[in-house]
Parts: structure tokens; C-alpha cells; sequence
């Protein structure tokens, strides 16, 4: 089955907006079964989204089209859409009661403008939208138009607000593809995430044991980021579920502790998951991550019963009075050393009463850095009932890679003692 | 001119990664006059990298390919495009002296997978690599072979990982590609960041008084995110400036302080700016955010000079400890309140002695709200020299939604604030 998505917006082709729709949908895809086979980001423009919608229509089972539904001038997909089938627009009743309702139920006047939403060509299909006014709007087109003789295909147009189109996918896109295009063989696709090796190093220490599976039809993937390689699993049919399996255990068995997490597990889940079943708590002192290891463990629910509380201690005065690191310290060894690191810990781990405390200290891009301790430069220490470990790392990047990569670190440190 | 990206990966059709290089490369060509047509992501197969390479250089001046040219088995970009061109790739002895050098500079031995990397088409032109092993490669595709006669086209690889890609793009693809389309025609593209007003408000509001640029070619779009809209001006020609000029003229008088920054420009970098032009200092004060307002700060350069600190309050019992929230202020109007926001602003410009502090106090999804309070309610304090202003929103969001659409808020409060 061959599925296209054409997300249309020239705010994604000037650069100003990253286009998560892509990766949404391609995932939500991805994970019943369908794999999307090409996704294409054109223009606002009724000739560049035609152009891409007709030559979609010639190739795919099923073309998604993103965005151009609202109710403003650059708003062109399904004028351009309708006019490319040859279909007439007529304002839909239903329709034109809900956005009605929508601006009701907020108190707001309906600006004249979001009329036009209420437009539907003739033979679509209306999926609802309950988050916003433009519904989305599904058809299929005969066979022959675009396509040879006897292959029909499915076209569905989503609205650009992720907030309106992933609700409205899920609760009625869906389940009409799923009607048109049952899925019958097995797809299973597993992302294992792991830290502190590089890529090729990866490779090699997976390639040889994993290459009868890969002879026997299982697709092996690599993405390497900043601190961070996936290896991802893809197998399909019959065996599908045995094939996976049988990888992972390869994988753990060669990989062992760098393996984090699977698919979309995250470090903080899997950290708050094991505080909690332990019944334990944690605080934090942060310096150069500015708050990043606190906003990355909020983000998890059920954070607030075992996360005590987080000093962002940029200032010496701060490092002092908050959590007691010594003057002495401080002008003995610098705010960026082994010693001050351990204080934080243990300081923050004194005041809150937490089981565990994290600290980190060091040198973010631009300025700071010294021949003794280049920019980059940190220390990661982690204080607990068993004493307090420290960790010192160069992670020479740009600011906001660095706050990132020491984030994953001191999580990954705090992941492997929890696991212990 | 007619540009296309082809971004290759199975991890971007799984919808695994957000494809951060479309928005990266779109928006180094718009910034240097340069408008993307089209960008298309594929599989990391052969045929899929051909069909959509072949079907580029039918009607691009300019093909910028991303990905598959690591060492990994998925890296097929190089083999599979030397293929479709009747290219022969041979090992060059500067490129694997470079790899060789990469590893031998970090006490690593280099994997015998790497070497493929050396290897180059013939007549192809080779990108240094800075930032990594793999080079990437230039090559005119002369006219007639897939395209009509007398136009040729150039194709370029770059490899997938960003950091490798970025600099490569930057050094040695632009200024290739500056040269061999020179640009004449000005170009500008500006876009206004609003925040508290809807889209088809924003609209209603600016629609009449820019219709006179519209009509004289100013092109204007609308992008809609949870708490903020872009309003996008793009005019090209002899005129471009003066008509951004006076675009942004009206956009200020219609919208005023709605407007909290252009293009890149973000409301942290403006409220350090803000603060370090006053030699003012700021802390914090985050229950429901964690730690979201002090990271956003924090990824700006000279944040450590205005930000003194700041507390991630999120137990009680830290609220009192720390900041000196009272005991009877929690037990009588509970944690989130008008009076506890008040005194968690108040306390930590106390404990640390800041011109200005910012609090906010929440309830975040999945659980804790009431009919009172239902989930997404949350009071944000301002404490400075002239008092305390508290507000109350009602952000009904999703967990991560919640912090990024309150931590706007918070910062925007501030932002008012400074620009009295």
C-alpha cells in the first residue's frame, strides 16, 4: 500500500516553522501497520499544491494533505483541491452550526472569515473538528482520473493546528483508513535508544551477531544525535513479533546498560517510574543546565511526588546561601570543580531531605572557558545514602546542545544507579 | 530558480525524528533570497533515492540531498545517486587521510566501515567535513540528461547529522552555490511573533489597513501555535525593504504590545537584553512550570549575569524552606492561589535579593484539579520594587503544553513589564 503526505505551507518552506506533522503522522502510521512511502512539503499556492496533489493521486492508495483549511487569504487547499477534482463547494449546514458554536461557547463574535470553512465539495466526507472551526475533509477518487484503470484512491485533507489535527486523525481519519485499507500482515517496528558510544562503534558491536536476522529479513536502522544512537527494528509478516524479539535480546546482551530506553521511553519516565516504585525522592542544583534536568522530569506525570524540588544556582551567592556551598570552596577551587559539584549535591540533598540530589556545574558556550577548563568543561556528581559519586565530561558544544547532552548525562547517571 | 530538498531516511517515513534539517536549509536559502519549491522525504532505498533524485533534476536548478552517506549498511545515498548519474566512485586520498586523522585526534582506531566514506564519484567535487568522517559532494548534472537542453542543474549531498551538515552547508556548499546562481532580485521575508490574540483576530485587526501592500505584491501569512501567532511578510523586488518597512509600521500600530518579537528573535533573548541594558537582576520561582522559565532563560548567552536563580518549588514543604512561603497562607488557600503566587515572588526576591521575580503556581494535567481549580488553572506573580502584580490564566492543555504556554506567559508578563 503506498500512502503519501503532502503538508503545504510556505511557512515550512521559508524555514520558519519545523514540520512535526511529518513525523506525527508518520508515526501514527507506522505504528498500525501502513508505512508512509514519501512525504512532500509544497508551496501555499492552488498550482503548487495541485501539482502535488495530482502527482500524489497518480501513485498512492491513500494522500494526506496538512494545513490550508483555516479561515485566512493563504488558506488555498480545498478551493485548489475541489477545483483539480472538478468538484463544486456548497456551505454545509452542520458545519456552519459548530463553528457557530465554537465562537458561542467562548464568548467571541465569529469573525465573517471563518464562513468559508464551512465549505465542503460535493461527495466529501466531513470529519469533524472539535478543537477548532475548519473540519477536515476525506473523498475517494475513481479509479482512472489519476491513477490507471481499477485503483481507486483515498484523498483526506487535515488542518494545520497539530492541537486540531491529531485528535481529529485519530478519532475519525483513522478509522475510515483503517475501513478502506485493513491491514492484514504483522509490522512490528522497535526503536532502542542508547548513550555513550558512537555509531560506528555501535555498528560494530552489533553487526556480526545480528547478521542472520538481518539475512532472515529484519531491517536494521542507525540515527546517531548529540550523546545519543538509535537502533531501530523493523521486521513484517508471520514472524514479525519472534524476529524482534530475538533482536532485542541480541541487542541487550551486546549493548547492555548503554540502552536507555525503547522507542518513545524517555530517560525521565524511566527515573521517575523506579523512584516511585522504590517510594524515594530527589532534588536537584543546577548551574550550567539552568533548569533543563528539572523541566525535562516535570514534563513526566507523577513527577511531583517523588521530584522534592530543583535549585537553579547560577550565582556563587546563590550556590551558597541556598545550599550551603562553602566560601572556602568556592575561591579555592572555582564554581566549576570536582569539590564545588560534591557540595551542591550533598547540599541540596541536606536541605530538602531528598534520597538522592544531582548536582552540575561547568562552563556553557560562549565565554568562561580557560586552558585548565575548556568551555564545555562539567562535573556531574549525584549524592545518595552510599556517598556521592562524581563525574567530569568535556561535552564541546553550543549552548543549547550542551544543557541537552549534560541533561542526558546526569539522568543517565542517576538512571544506572536507580538500576542497580 | 527552482530548489528542492530530498531528505532521505526510513527513521523520518517511521516517523522516528523530526526532520529538523527542512526547516534548517529552507531557511538558509529564504534568508540569502533563495525560496525552496519543494521538499520531499524518502526511504533509504535505492529506488526510492533515485526516482525522487531523478525526478528532481528534471526540474530543479539546484538538488540538495541530505543523509545516507555514513558508514552504516542504511547509507546508500552516495552508491545509489553515483548509480543513476553512470558515475564510478573511487577511494580519495584526502578524504581517507582526513578520516583517519579524525579518529587518530581522538585515540579512537578507526572501524573498517568507515573507509567507504572516501569514496567519491568521479568529477565530483568534495565538501570537507569538519565535524565528522563523511565529506559531503557537488556535481553539475549537465543539461539534457534529465532535464531539457541548455539546463543544467547542481546537485549536492549533505551528510544527516546536523552538526556535521550545518557547518559543511554553511563553509563550502553556500558560497558554491552563491556562485553559481547569483542572486539579483531582493528578497525579504519578516515575520512578527504576536501572543494572547487568535488567528482570526490577528486578521480582523490587520486585514484592511495592509490590503494597499498586499495589492502591491507583499505577500502575508498567518501561522497559529497554542499561545502565539506569526504574521509573515515576504516582499521581493526593488521595493522589498521599504515594503517590510511599512508593513511593519502598521503591524505595530494595529497590534502594539501583542507583537513580543520578529524572526528569530525570542522573548527570553529580549528580556536579558532588557535586564542586562538596566543592570537589573531577576530569580524565580517555579511550581507547575519545573524549571521551564529558568531553562528558556538560560539558553541565552549572559543569562548568567541577570539571573541570579531560581527555586523549583514543587513540594510544600520546599516552598516554605526556600522562599518562606507561610504555612497558614497554604493550609487556607491551598498551594495554588492568588496569595501563595504572591508570596513564592516575594520570597525569592527576598532570599536572593533580585530586582524582579517571577512565580508561577499550577495545576498541570493528568491529575489535582477541582471545580474551583480545574487542571490548567494557575496564578503568575511579578514582584519589583513597585509592588506585586498577580494574574490568573486557565491554560487547559496538555502536561508539556501547559509549562510552555504558562512559561510564555510568565516571561511576556515580565517582558510588559520591562518595556514600561
Amino acid at each position: 500500500m503506498i500512502v503519501e503526505i503532502i503538508n503545504t505551507g510556505n511557512e515550512l518552506l521559508l524555514g520558519r516553522v519545523l514540520n512535526s506533522h511529518q513525523q506525527w503522522l508518520c508515526r501514527q502510521f507506522a505504528d498500525r501497520g501502513y508505512v508512509v512511502t514519501r512525504q512532500i512539503a509544497v508551496a501555499d499556492s492552488a498550482a503548487a499544491i495541485q501539482t502535488a496533489v495530482r502527482e500524489s493521486l497518480g501513485r498512492a492508495d491513500l494522500v494526506i494533505t496538512t494545513g490550508g483549511l483555516g479561515p485566512t487569504s493563504d488558506d488555498l487547499t480545498r478551493d485548489a483541491i475541489a477545483q483539480l477534482l472538478g468538484k463544486s463547494l456548497r456551505e454545509d449546514a452542520t458545519v456552519l452550526a459548530q463553528i457557530e458554536k465554537f465562537f458561542a461557547a467562548r464568548n467571541r463574535p465569529m469573525p465573517a472569515s471563518t464562513r468559508s470553512e464551512a465549505q465542503v465539495p460535493e461527495g466529501a466526507t466531513v470529519l469533524p473538528n472539535y478543537f477548532g472551526t475548519a473540519p477536515g475533509l476525506a473523498m475517494e477518487v475513481p479509479s482512472g482520473k489519476f491513477r490507471e484503470a481499477n485503483r481507486s484512491s483515498w484523498l483526506v485533507m487535515l488542518p494545520g493546528p497539530p492541537r486540531e489535527l491529531r485528535p481529529m486523525f485519530l478519532e475519525f481519519a483513522l478509522p475510515l483508513i483503517q475501513r478502506a485499507f485493513p491491514i492484514t500482515d504483522a509490522f512490528v517496528c522497535r526503536t532502542f535508544r542508547t548513550t555513550g558510544i558512537g555509531e560506528s562503534t555501535v555498528q560494530e558491536m552489533i553487526e556480526s551477531a545480528m547478521q542472520p536476522l538481518v539475512s532472515a529479513g529484519l531491517e536494521l536502522g542507525y540515527c546517531a544525535r548529540p550523546g545519543q544512537v538509535d537502533v531501530r527494528c523493523v521486521a513484517c509478516g508471520a514472524t514479525a513479533v519472534e524476529q524482534i524479539a530475538a533482536a532485542e535480546k541480541l541487542l541487550r546482551e551486546r549493548l547492555g546498560e548503554s540502552i536507555y530506553a525503547r522507542d518513545d521511553e524517555s530517560m525521565e519516565e524511566e527515573i521517575i517510574r523506579a523512584l516511585t516504585e522504590r517510594k524515594q525522592t530527589l532534588a536537584l542544583a543546577e548551574s550550567c543546565t539552568g533548569g533543563c534536568i528539572a523541566h525535562r522530569l516535570t514534563n513526566v506525570p507523577g513527577a511531583s511526588a517523588v521530584l522534592l524540588g530543583g535549585f537553579v544556582t547560577y550565582s556563587n551567592q546563590m550556590k551558597q546561601q541556598a545550599i550551603g556551598v562553602q566560601s572556602q570552596t568556592l575561591a579555592e577551587h572555582g564554581a566549576v570543580s570536582e569539590p564545588v559539584a560534591r557540595e551542591m549535591a550533598e547540599g541540596a540533598r541536606r536541605v530538602t531531605g531528598a534520597d538522592y540530589a544531582i548536582s552540575v556545574t561547568g562552563i556553557a558556550e560562549p565565554t568562561g572557558g580557560s586552558l585548565d577548563k575548556p568551555v564545555g568543561t562539567v562535573f556531574i556528581a549525584l549524592a545518595g545514602s552510599n556517598g556521592t559519586e562524581v563525574w567530569k565530561r568535556v561535552n564541546a558544544w553550543d549552548r543549547e546542545t550542551f544543557k541537552e547532552v549534560t541533561t542526558q548525562q546526569a539522568l543517565n547517571f542517576l538512571r544506572i544507579a536507580l538500576a542497580r
